[in-house]
């Protein structure tokens, strides 16, 4: 198909915009555009945006435009394209996302789930073309998730696999927002780490280091509240000991749920996008670390975790791929 | 090849014994073997009781003899037929059990893991025949598994996924024997379960119920060290409280691993076989109530739990299925 089209549109759906993109066989992009996704108005109006955002994708190029069109979105989605559940679109249930799609524009459409495209943009165009299998996490808010087996997306029974943020660490730990106790995600999820790092700052840490003389308090001018994951990666860059130590644990917690997830499905490569891309090296380290201790021992040669290449366009990138 | 081949030869090779069997396409066993595995001997000795068993079927099956092999190893499986690390046999580094047996006996040879071979068997055969995807665990002395995905196993990069007895329902649970904490085999597996209602025995139960009245001491005539999962679960039929306490938290604790395993790769299906499968089945309803509390949403309505159903001739059909 790639011969025939000169670029697809890659459309990645968030609970705030509506990105578009023409993206070529390259995985290059030509043409942007960033909407709305008004997800306040339902179903209707995210699919209108949708559906605006292919016709500006048109626009912009002009007598080229008329390809595949691509989807990427929060929720399951069926192979069908029926989209289950995105969290953060009011009245969602299950919308036929691709039929509508198909009928309202003549395209070819095909809808997935944006942390599987955004797997797919790593391994075609990323970190994972070295790798025919990865587990590909994107560590932001939450923990989302994809896996690639042979290059492709492993969607599972119906299309929910990947949701490697729901991984248990601890039974008995911290309520989850799904209902589950222990998930990674609630141990190191942006909102969780930066609730950590506030009550560390508060307490004092039990080392001994004055909490009061944390660079983390000094980036946000002693405002707690202020603080986010970049500040604390900030800190940590700056060498202070207490970001060093908390980002530390979110690694070694992530290597904790890596490692079920190895032993699971035998696929030992781990890449690591989402906001704490931005962290330093020694985090994807911790979690390599742990993973070396846990997994089984055929694995713990085989063990890699790096960081993902192609940051906030992923989806856009990984959308297009989907029929590029 | 079913048509060609009135039976395909499904050797099953454990630490103790290797058990060999002539299965024809509709999963019946026509003749049977079984010969000591001579694990103490190392890999010489094991692949010349694999190629005995096979000319021990050949002599017994007659003119119909000469057709394809399937060979189930403990261990990891490559691909290509080499046995990586099986546990329980000595001097076993990396061995081509594939290519030594198809020099060996000239028949085309097919080598997978043990626990695959009997997910496979169960998938074609047994109680997985309405699945298309499930994750089969095999509950006995250790927690074995192997994943299938549209009626095939699923390997991983390596052959080895499936290993769902070492995911970690508690990161600082029990030091496991593979090196990893909390894994779920260190709280269910056969020895862990024996000791722990050992202790429950020796302790008193919390609720007042008195140990020394437990029909689980009554079956082993008083001596705690006789007791095994087969008498607990006699016991828990025979409605003694401790026995029915103990299997109950055992099933949950294999639902807190399985829900890990279905948020991961999206199979909510779960056909659990091995020891544990004389367990009454409140057992495996705990393992089906903990998943539906813990796995995401969407998944919670599908969640099904049942009973292997081909009991110790699993690993036999199984491997004679990846010829047949």
């Amino acid at each position: 198909m790639t011969q025939q089209t000169a670029f697809a549109t890659g459309i990645d759906v968030g609970g705030t915009t509506v990105k578009a993109g023409a993206v070529t066989g390259e995985g290059r992009i030509l043409g942007q555009a960033v909407l709305p996704s008004r997800a306040d108005g339902g179903p209707d109006a995210v699919l209108g945006q949708i559906v605006a955002a292919v016709r500006e994708i048109d626009d912009r190029m002009g007598a080229a435009a008329g390809g595949p069109v691509g989807v990427g979105m929060p929720g399951m989605v069926s192979a069908e394209g029926l989209v289950r559940h995105p969290p953060n679109i009011r009245g969602w249930g299950d919308v036929d996302v691709t039929g509508y799609l198909r009928r309202t524009t003549g395209r070819h459409v095909v809808t997935e789930n944006d942390a599987n495209c955004a797997a797919l943009a790593e391994s075609k165009f990323g970190a994972g073309k070295r790798f025919e299998d990865f587990i590909f996490v994107i560590w932001g808010t939450g923990i989302g998730g994809g896996i690639i087996i042979g290059r492709k997306i492993f969607r599972g029974a119906g299309g929910g696999a990947g949701e490697i943020g729901h991984v248990s660490i601890d039974m008995n730990g911290p309520l989850c927002n799904c209902g589950n106790r222990g998930c990674v995600e609630s141990y190191i999820g942006q909102r969780y780490l930066s609730e950590r790092t506030k009550r560390v700052l508060a307490d004092g840490p039990p080392d001994g280091h004055a909490a009061t003389e944390s660079a983390i308090l000094r980036l946000v001018d002693g405002d707690p509240d202020r603080l986010d994951p970049a500040v604390i990666s900030k800190a940590a860059e700056g060498g202070d000991p207490t970001a060093v130590r908390i980002l530390t644990e979110a690694g070694r917690y992530l290597g904790v749920a890596l490692s079920a997830v190895v032993n699971t499905i035998d696929v030992p490569v781990a890449i690591v996008g989402g906001g704490i891309s931005a962290a330093p090296d020694f985090v994807l380290r911790a979690a390599a670390d742990e993973m070396r201790s846990r997994v089984l021992q055929p694995h713990r040669q085989e063990i890699v975790v790096e960081r993902a290449l192609l940051g906030n366009n992923a989806g856009v990138i990984g959308a297009a791929s989907l029929v590029l």
